[in-house]
């Protein structure tokens, strides 16, 4: 099998560059990656490293012809047409391009206790990060410079970078679920939304807090907890055996029930580990069963156009018996 | 034709989220994103915004299906093999999919006024960036924390992030071509080399400089020298007309000439925009014609095991008669 999805790379070898192709045989291990990567892969990589100055994938090709192997697997989900195009066209005659569906993501979904450590570390940087940020945030400030500020101070901390681009979304534009930091300032009586996730050794955090600059009016007060309602039931439904839908289901009962359902334009959740974005998906269809190590986001929202949205995301693992919520920051509406 | 390639969807419509699709029609253009996007994209794009809740992919055939499109181009450089599967299963009978190659890429390659203005002024904060940072750097800070330092100041001047992973690298471990930033401390009598790049309205630039903790040694003088040599050289080479390669083989014969060409282990340059690399590669092989308004780097390396490592890069752009090197920061070897 051909293995080259970067994440998959890293979960299997280490390597974190981004040049780098497995092959796996039934009794041995290749890795090409190109000359930039050559000393560094050498040391940390226990596979047979080859150092190609091409293309990976005509490197992989020849030493297919070589071993003479008839089929050959490929990650369907991740390589492209053209590579494809390309792997066919050197094939040797006889053998055979088989896809692979994704086989690596499967056994990602259980995250090992090394793995489980490493998203802890991220999560109480990335909570630490927020901590120290939101102590300095005040009316005035522009989106862009708290974003720059939680990055920093995610950083100090031991993170490598930012496990996605962090949103920071200020009075309307709250309402959009996924807004960049803009030159937008946060003004008196306004929300604000920051969705922020730490990369630690390669592996994410995920929380979104909300905050208010000054006193928050009935309306929104109502909006955050039916949505921290919902928040709550949906990290409720969390336990080994049940399918990853229920849990959204959970999540959208509430709002319903508030009549927010219909504002509620995203899935409840996803898994997380080497991607920000992994299986399962906590979404409407998804019937994957939850079982022990899986590492979750449950973030449940509502975005109303002219008033804001309100979106509250924790980090959680399932366990034998329930789940942990991983996050440890607290999740009252914070007043500024 | 479908787009899918973020970079392309960008180009074309000024989209910046990671899910969209477009379809080009010779009279029409629909864009498809799903509800996150929705409010925003509806706004901002001057397409038929189609709001598709399942994959972008399946949303885009039922169209084909209903427009009773008979041909549709693809991009084989970017969709995934279980994309163009998912695809192909979903067009109606008498229909087909036609690969194409780079057009789009190929029209980036020139940058418009507009984009040249926001190269210019990602350059200029990058390089104030790296200026402001530098100042304050001594021996017996961490990597990591200088490339905090770097991108955090990056983000105050007004970019939206860093245009890749801030390389940081001290000591021997500057003969790492792309080492990641790590916990290891600059100490006295060493290299330290940053290559870090801002992104501005998503356009990117790049550039890499050394400084030396202390007073630098014969031989790291000399390595410096050679590679300033060869990077001036290459400069010296671009002007519209030459061939891509020959920039290359400008840096590499003044390298030879100083027994370094074998430890130049990469090529000397790339295109850059919304992309950090972009064709043409100023490698090797690349035939590409240089025309005016194409931006590009110009790096060349040495990077010697036990030693260190050398590398020093500008932005730079292709005009009428010749290039102008964006980069301001002067590239004498900073003593620390």
């Amino acid at each position: 099998m051909l293995v080259s999805s970067p994440p998959n790379l890293r979960y299997l070898t280490n390597y974190a560059g981004s040049n780098g192709l497995l092959l796996l045989t039934t009794n041995e291990a290749y890795f090409f990656t190109d000359p930039r990567y050559g000393t560094e892969a050498s040391k940390s990589i226990s596979c047979k490293v080859q150092v190609a100055k091409g293309p990976l994938i005509e490197a992989a090709a020849a030493l297919i012809k070589r071993k003479r192997l008839k089929k050959i697997g490929f990650e369907t989900g991740w390589l492209k047409h053209e590579e494809f195009a390309k792997l066919k066209e050197a094939m040797p005659l006889g053998a055979s391009l088989v896809p692979v569906g994704r086989i690596i993501e499967q056994q990602r979904m259980i995250k090992s206790a090394t793995e489980i450590a490493l998203i802890r570390k991220s999560v109480l940087v990335n909570s630490e990060a927020h901590a120290r940020t939101l102590r300095r945030v005040r009316s005035g400030v522009r989106e862009q410079d708290i974003a720059a500020e939680l990055e920093f101070q995610m950083r100090m901390l031991g993170a490598e970078k930012a496990s996605f681009d962090t949103i920071v979304a200020a009075g309307d534009r709250t309402a959009l679920p996924h807004a960049r930091p803009s030159t937008r300032r946060l003004e008196e009586n306004e929300l604000l939304l920051i969705d922020m996730g730490a990369s630690v050794e390669g592996y994410a955090s995920d929380m979104t807090r909300m905050a208010y600059a000054g006193t928050p009016p009935r309306q929104i007060r109502e909006l955050y907890r039916a949505v921290l309602e919902a928040q709550l039931a949906a990290i409720d439904a969390v336990r080994p055996g049940v399918l990853a839908y229920k849990v959204d289901v959970a999540a959208r009962n509430v709002l319903k029930r508030h009549k927010l359902d219909r504002v509620f334009i995203h899935s409840t959740g996803h898994g997380l580990g080497l991607e920000i974005h992994e299986p399962p998906r906590l979404g409407k269809k998804d019937q994957t069963r939850l079982e022990p190590g899986m590492a979750i986001t449950i973030e449940p929202g509502a975005y109303v156009e002219g008033v804001g949205g309100v979106r509250i995301e924790d980090t959680v693992l399932v366990t034998e018996d329930g789940c942990e919520v991983l996050t440890p920051t607290s999740k009252e509406l914070v007043k500024l």
